[in-house]
């Protein structure tokens, strides 16, 4: 979930200085037409200490225009609140409608705090969501638009930050909590990453935006919270999802996909090592699976030609042919296409201690079929927040969920494409479709990107597998899938000779 | 919430056989062009042990095209269930767009069993009704239309239920649970009423059928049903409510009113005494209450002319006034307006140790803004489930809720209107609204109805008191908020002397 915020992405005060004024002009003129437009506006935010929230706010204030807008701390609570029902210091502070309320801080602070410092149980943690989920979907059905922002610093940026600061003399002005956070950066981070991902909906999503750069931090911000209220003012519905991906200043776009280093690979000798090594540990770790009766799913995505048949092979291998199931996944039948989306995908769950094997998946959603548009907006949008919800039951039943796509450049692509012409046995592996795709890239780009930011989580993580060299992809698949089977069984699992 | 299902309604062989024809081929009508719109439809069938849930899967099955239907029963759960995640069981079973699926239990099964036993926590079953939320939610959006029926009978009525049945030598076909589950009437009835509660959503609302008449009971869900699915084919938008009040047969409807006994009145005497006893304990109450930090919020709704303001004078005298404050609820202000409307209510809440009336409330949203037509009918479908979860809220935070209903029959309204507008000081009360709204009078009785079966929880049960006769009114108020507050403070309440 925070990997798309880890990317190192900075702007130069130059280029700030560049995009600043008009951004300011656009975000003023968008603000008198929300105001006209009757539309309350919340925006939340929220992150990791030290990720220069209070910074962001100031900004904000200073380019917009204070009459339409009111900022909300929520330091600690006072007794007159305290005498109330939880939810009434934020129901007295929410915005009229017309005007935009900027919450520092919110309903998610105390429940993550609580439960990072592990004063709450999960089980009340969660209900604490829950009932936020409820909160925010009943004003958005009443028509306020929620913006909320999770500022991310990885915990190595964290520790520059305040480094920096402490040499700036800066420290007096560091919250005063900050040492007592940063010493549970791990366990905030669970948190976080929980809280993100049971109220991450399409009503009102959550952005995730890297802060270690201030500049890049408040473009990013900015852009993303203009992006959303032209949505809602253009006629997006009200309690529908606006946008998606925090937006990168131009030409600043990074995704996920350009920290897989593509570079890596694998001799001959080591991959035929390490495939003996690991196809030994699956055939054992299913054996074991098998006997322990947990079940295992295994969700196979990524680039057209990028080699998920071959590395399905190599997994498939090692497995006695009782234990596993492949399901290629290509349009539904009538039969799944008169039901829900996730239909298809429940009806192969494996039985207790079986393995199964998705060749693309529930990912098409918010893959395939957002970029082609066979969603609408809402649709894939929502989408997010259902898939974590279904992986989320599985893993509570005891399932291992593990996850990969396989990334290549577009040139390996091209050349495979190129071969697979000139293949006699290959030819029939590409058509018109694999060439239209290609076209698309960019688009593709972005919906992994958004997809890895909202559904990989610890519960199910993404594997963005390298797989330029295909040795080497299959080697991780494999790698991989043996240690999320050995986590899930709490086998330890044997790693190869180096 | 059940006593809108406890009024004795029955429908005689001879009418049932005149209405039973015409539903049926209406039944039939409809579900063809539901196919053709192919449109999902859930029918849940639940309700009290013995309240003929089998007998009407039967005759819904026998008035429908079964080509279009499938029933899905669940009793136990197979091996092949219970190695998968828990909600596939119900996945596979859910009906292809165009058809119906009648599920004789369902997802609430369980919990409301595993409850009514004691055997899992509250915490738990709270989590799983938002899980089931969720879930009917997510198909809501993708166009299942949701009927959620309730079958209610009271204890008696279960009770002779089974003697009949044992008459008839009908025992051998009687459920094996019915004895084990008939012991835990209300155990169940308390767990079936949180299981509503919660999940009473616009988009798939409950509908509480009276179910000890066999012929009503079938009736009603029939009509329902029809009205439910014709309402989603003229175009009510799929994941907003469809209807709300389960259907009477023509000439048969009844409300909850009905059942006030509004021969009751209170001698002169009686009533000073009683006055007096009442307002002492009050004043002991309401300073208790502020030493051990317990709020207290009491409702007033009901018809005009009934005597709302007369009975808040008799709350107010006794109690000192820097422990209470009275709302008269008008018109919203500007502020106001520019809000979510129960903004309005929030901001009033009593600090801790203090007592708010409100003259009128929060549920001007399902009474005068629905039958006038302020609120559009998804906005106050919906409320029902925001109101539940407000009160909810404040009786978490330990408050008393007290909602009081005053009802008088329509002529003595019309008596009172006359008065007022002979007597000099009583003139101003008495508007042109006052004579419009009286006109809409049985708009305002099934808004009455609907508003105690959605919102009269055990946490906040609705008072509906008799006030043809004032002084009895006054007493009964009284009565039931010392009472409300004593439960709260787990304090001892004096009862008057006979």
């Amino acid at each position: 979930m925070f990997e798309t915020a880890e990317l190192g992405r900075t702007v130069s005060k130059k280029e700030f200085d560049k995009l600043e004024p008009d951004l300011r002009t656009e975000l003023l003129i968008t603000q008198r037409a929300i105001a006209k437009a009757g539309i309350p506006v919340v925006v939340i935010v929220s992150g990791v200490e030290g990720a220069g929230k209070g910074d962001l706010v100031n900004r904000l204030t200073s380019w917009m225009d204070a009459r339409g807008m009111s900022v909300h701390v929520y330091w600690s609570s006072t007794d007159e609140e305290r005498e109330r029902p939880h939810w009434w210091r934020f129901w007295r502070t929410m915005p009229p409608r017309g005007t935009l309320g900027v919450l520092f801080g919110s309903w998610y602070t105390d429940p993550i705090v609580e439960r990072a410092f592990d004063r709450i149980e999960p089980e009340a943690f969660e209900t604490a969501m829950h009932e936020i989920k409820a909160f925010e979907r009943m004003l958005s059905q009443d028509g306020t638009l929620f913006v909320k922002f999770w500022l991310h610093l990885s915990k190595d940026a964290q520790h520059k930050r305040w480094k920096s600061d402490a040499a700036m003399g800066r420290n007096w002005e560091v919250s005063p909590l900050t040492e007592e956070y940063g010493a549970r950066y791990d366990a905030f981070e669970e948190a976080s990453e929980a809280a993100l991902r049971l109220t991450d909906t399409g009503a009102a999503p959550w952005y995730v935006v890297e802060a270690a750069d201030a500049r890049y931090r408040d473009l990013t911000v900015g852009r993303t919270l203009l992006n959303a209220m032209r949505a809602r003012l253009t006629g997006a519905p009200a309690d529908e999802g606006q946008a998606v991906a925090a937006l990168d200043p131009p030409g600043k776009r990074r995704t996920v996909l350009d920290s897989v280093d593509l570079e890596r690979s694998l001799d001959k000798k080591t991959y035929e090592r390490h495939l003996a090594h690991w196809q030994t540990e699956l055939n054992r770790l299913t054996w074991l699976a098998y006997r322990a009766r947990r079940s295992t799913v295994v969700v196979f995505e990524g680039w057209d030609a990028a080699g998920k048949g071959g590395a399905i092979r190599r997994v498939i291998e090692p497995v006695d042919p009782r234990l596993m199931r492949v399901i290629p996944i290509a349009s539904p039948t009538d039969e799944e296409r008169a039901q829900h989306y996730l239909w298809r995908f429940w009806r192969h769950l494996p039985r207790a201690g079986f393995l199964t094997v998705y060749d693309r998946s529930w990912y098409g959603r918010v893959l395939v079929e957002r970029v082609e548009g066979f969603a609408k907006p809402p649709e894939w949008l929502r989408s997010y927040h259902e898939i974590n919800t279904f992986e989320q039951q599985l893993v509570r039943h005891g399932m291992t969920v593990s996850k990969f796509w396989l990334h290549i450049s577009p040139d390996e692509q091209l050349k495979r494409f190129e071969e697979r012409k000139k293949t006699p046995w290959k030819v029939h592996k590409i058509t018109d479709e694999d060439w239209r795709n290609r076209k698309k890239w960019k688009d593709y780009e972005l919906a992994v990107n958004d997809m890895v930011q909202h559904t990989s989580t610890t519960l199910a993580p993404w594997n963005l597998v390298p797989a330029n060299d295909k040795r080497l992809a299959r080697i991780e698949v494999l790698r991989c899938l043996c240690n999320a089977v050995g986590d899930t069984l709490d086998e330890e699992v044997a790693q190869p000779e180096p």
